[in-house]
């Protein structure tokens, strides 16, 4: 597996881990590392170091080519290192998908105004989909949309109500999705707009992402029509190209922050004595850390498949489904067991471990909860039994 | 079982009840409901409501007898179904702990001057007895306990460290624990006192508790002789004493508002809709409710069944254990499953279910981690078994 | 909770225990007690001594009479501290349920002919209910039910296949259920009747039931109008008074062999070692004990308190489904421990902990699986939360 | 990963598929495939097959060189998709390891006179090690070994009790490992011989082993120095050389037999109705469809990945404690999940979902316990981490 990461991929992976480890980490106690996610002059203190340390946005090259899913997954693990780890170096969600989507599908008018400023760190982005629930509004069921653009001369005329939205406050692009007459659509928007208005920023259980997760009224927005998406009625398939990737990096950059809790937890049971010895010495401990590593090792295994099956150019909706439910589930079983480990300790803001517990909490749920990939799962499962019966 | 609870201690619990979720429940949202508990001026606010509704101290009769374990859980768990709730009606604890052992162990002096305020709600207490893990202090294991206490004539001079010490901030009340040359000692306190230092208050998973967890220093804090609770070297036998009711008294409260999460996840289970039908008609969220059912009524059983234990004069180390790490882990499993069925809602700050799922996740250690009393559970059984070989 | 057993039941349940450990324990290993359950000669030899110790049918009283539930687990307990207790005492599956079910609803020319030799231990019974799959028939959901009975003159005419019927091979008393267009019915009958083929005994996971479990072929089968019971449509109504009772002495038995499973692995903990020290001062084996002995203790909540619902009269429907879930959960996890501390030796046949593993098993889905009930009660808990909503 | 197969490995191991599908899986409802085993005669006639198909011992090349281990990890899944697809192939063990050991560490005579038979299908052989816990002998800790080797002229000579010898009632090769002035050694010897008494052969819980497990008791028995393997004191070198790649061909081969349970249970999740609707489309059922394709998969990948670091030619001790572990555990779980899908038809032995579930029981405990490589992981862990701190 390792022998299809080039050596370039290596090396900028293995220099985003020192820059994590040595620079980033330390202001994991900062106070501008808050509740709703670094603040924006703390962002910008460690985008300055990591293009100084030459690993901004490390996973696309020089040229903007991507390094294959395999080589983003060595890279995005060792970012993931710290919680902010993916913010310093722009590794991170939604930005790392939406930069990959605008790759994809953008025309070069639109990569140059509103990709560009990502690729360099500058720009942060957000993507506008998930909706309230109390008004029926799309959850984990995208049919359920219930945003309208309109065309209206030359313009696009949004309307509508999105909620979760990761990062709009303080980001610079938008990404909107919304229903027309012709299905759904995705537009390209500048940040902030009037017509976009941040309700508020939901207190939640995570806490690592710049801008916290905003709820939005969108109202009489208009875009001009080239900042479509491609075509009305992409939407959907456009949605489709950004999941299963954007859904796997997911799973790389809280694997990294597992391996580290791992290693806190770790080195706490070496240190501490409890009735007489070490407390890694107590089954009851030693047989957690073990599980912990067993966990690691096949959320490993299951990213690194994962990533090859989308490197062969397959949709990989199975594979990712399959790969954020196990990965997502291991990862908060390692978390639990590293709080347990540390006893009151765990429990406390003194190191990252309690952090990371509630963000990977939220990533159970986050880009579909365990049980609707379950139950997409399931239908495969049925129509392939069928075929073949 | 219901027909051991006397009609008096029925009818305040159903008091407590109504009080809770009519006026007390709103507060929920407010912001003085804080990341370290409820300001002082909220705790002030909602006891004088408390008083209004007769409800405060609700556990301890108007003659100073306490209701039987069996009594007390009943009226314990109603006071639990908002997190507030115990703070509003002076049930929660350290206090509920120290009250009891203030009743049994305290001089009549005593009580009148340290217990009395507390039975009223005008104050609130502390309990100095887990040290910092770093110095090598005792946490899980009492026997590492480091903070001395040495007779210097008619004063005992304390000198120590003590962590985690919940609700020192702004307590009244403080019961000190320390070793002396006789064995381990209590002592009784005033607070604050300038000889004993808040170092800091720790950042933690949990928001329930006001004044929140403590790091302490103890310099040379000089305590009158007749301040001592009982004698020198009774110290452990009254952390016994203190020990399982204290223990059984958070699964009762955290009980209650395991209940109300439950409340709040089936309602929402049973309003929101997703791929064209309710999500409680999923059987992937209709599975967990009924688990959570199911869990709930262990729970409870195994509450009454520790109380029957206690209030039949037997020391109920071993029920305690085996209730403080069912109820643990099942109400974890409760509040786990109310996040997952809500989805993004459910790691909101939106409804207390968030914050439920953080407290639970603090009360797997809080009181000895699971580990902790399986191993003491295992010691048990060794020792029964061998004698009967 | 122990209050309301009274000194007869205690007495009797008592002497079951005695019986049972020191009479038919040595059983365990008689090469009669094969794997389609213990021969005839093997059961009417137990029965013999049963009738001899005075613990014949012990929950039933000599004046006919039933103990109330509460009293019955005590007893049915005791009978299942060997999985040959409940044949030798005449407490078991199908019996037991048959028993109650003919005292309720027989007329009195039934019991005499019907339920006299049942009680007296001379005679087993089997309930011809269940359907096999291949042809569609009713398994887990009884509205499948296909057998039918068709009037004609005097008699009722069945027909259909049946399978799972437990103790049928041996059995000189049935229960037909079948549909008519009245709705089902349910008819006794003397056997064996020729009319009644069993196809084949079934080879199953369990071993601890007489004659097995028999799929069977009703051809043409003519039973008098005054065998029916009660009258016709009447079927499901009986179903359901046997139900929740049938269903919980399922848990009475195996929890008493779950008992007997734990004292076995705790002796073989407490007297073999390995890497230095005894099995039982390993955590990870101490660990799973202690769990054992929580795990056992819901149980036994769960059992009297679903018991204390039905002598209060009720159907006890939700609580026996959330009892026989939690219980056969809860005891195969204990049976899987015990199979576990004992390596090698717990999947031998050396012990009974390895039968009583494989008994478990299939008490997860005997009298509807886990799966079945938590749906049934994801439904219940719809119902109630849109009525109060 | 998969382009580390090669053409030649690829193409046996699916002759290997197509032959235990078509030609195996029909003898699994033969009445000679019995609870100790299929009978030599089945063994045999299976063989014979085997050698016609050209699929006798797959993972050995005609010039007696091994396939890799992740070519062997390819060919033996499928001739695990019937539990009696290993006997057939020679691909089970002991033999399987037996063979590695004998070809890695045999002389030319050895190899000539022992390893032979068992490459071409005409010899079965045991590997003599573990003793009965009863005596204190060595179970899961190899150093409690109490066997005895002392030297008298040419010869050695043997005494001491094993058990759990699998295959040893019918095998015609006999490693037999003893201790000697000199530390541990291994002997090859004939069988059988009359110094090598069967005791008698095990019920266990499993029953696709032929000769079953069997209670040994070695009497003088006299075996010429030119039979020992390498030199005294290298038993337990050997032991180490054959343990890796036995344990992890454990994994390959109920890998295949769970995926085949899979495929059972889920055509019948698609055929069977219940509640109004295919069993595949309650979540319930599924949910556990899916549950097992995750655990799967996984299971796949730790075989590869402890495979390919066996083929790196590292000892994997720890990778392959981690694969046991992780590989016994999920297997158990999809077994068991399978079966409760199955309902009553997965608790009966029409399909050999229930044998499975009993043979994969058996696998959490055969080759070190579960517990076992979790506390030898654990040592490690703090080996390492104390080294680095």
């Amino acid at each position: 597996m390792t022998d299809s990461i080039s050596d370039a991929a290596r090396e900028i992976g293995d220099r985003v881990e020192t820059f994590v480890r040595k620079e980033i980490a330390p202001y994991e106690q900062d106070p501008r590392a808050g509740s709703h996610g670094p603040t924006e002059e703390l962002v910008r203190e460690m985008r300055d170091k990591a293009i100084n340390a030459d690993v901004m946005t490390p996973h696309i090259r020089k040229d903007g080519g991507h390094y294959s899913q395999v080589e983003t997954a060595y890279i995005l693990k060792k970012s993931g290192l710290s919680p902010l780890g993916p913010v310093a170096c722009n590794t991170m969600a939604p930005d790392e998908g939406n930069m990959f989507l605008l790759g994809k599908a953008g025309s070069e008018e639109q990569k140059a105004r509103f990709l560009a400023p990502l690729v360099s760190g500058e720009a942060r982005s957000a993507f506008f989909m998930t909706e309230p629930s109390a008004d029926g509004g799309a959850g984990s069921d995208p049919s359920m949309m219930q945003t309208e653009a309109k065309l209206d001369g030359n313009h696009w005329v949004i309307n509508g109500k999105k909620t979760y939205i990761t990062g709009a406050d303080g980001a610079k692009v938008g990404i909107v999705m919304a229903n027309s007459s012709d299905g759904a659509c995705m537009f390209l928007v500048d940040l902030p707009d009037p017509a976009i208005k941040i309700t508020r920023v939901l207190e939640t259980i995570d806490s690592s992402m710049p801008g916290g997760h905003a709820e939005i009224t969108i109202d009489n927005l208009r875009v001009p029509a080239d900042q479509m998406l491609g075509q009305p009625g992409q939407g959907f398939r456009f949605a489709q190209v950004r999941l299963a990737p954007a859904r796997l990096s997911h799973c790389m950059r809280w694997y990294g922050v597992a391996v580290r809790a791992q290693e806190i937890a770790t080195e706490y049971a070496c240190r501490r004595e409890a009735f007489g010895k070490l407390l890694i010495d107590h089954e009851g401990v030693g047989f957690m850390l073990a599980e912990n590593q067993i966990d690691l090792k096949q959320s490993e295994l299951m990213i690194d498949w994962c990533a090859a099956t989308l490197d062969r150019g397959e949709d990989g909706n199975v594979e990712s489904s399959m790969t954020k439910v196990s990965v997502s589930e291991a990862l908060f079983r390692v978390a639990d067991r590293c709080v347990q480990v540390m006893g009151g300790m765990g429990v406390s803001g003194d190191t990252i471990v309690e952090q990371l517990f509630r963000e990977i909490r939220a990533f159970r749920i986050y880009d579909g909860p365990t049980e609707v990939h379950k139950w997409s799962l399931a239908k495969k499962i049925k129509k392939k039994t069928l075929a073949a019966m």
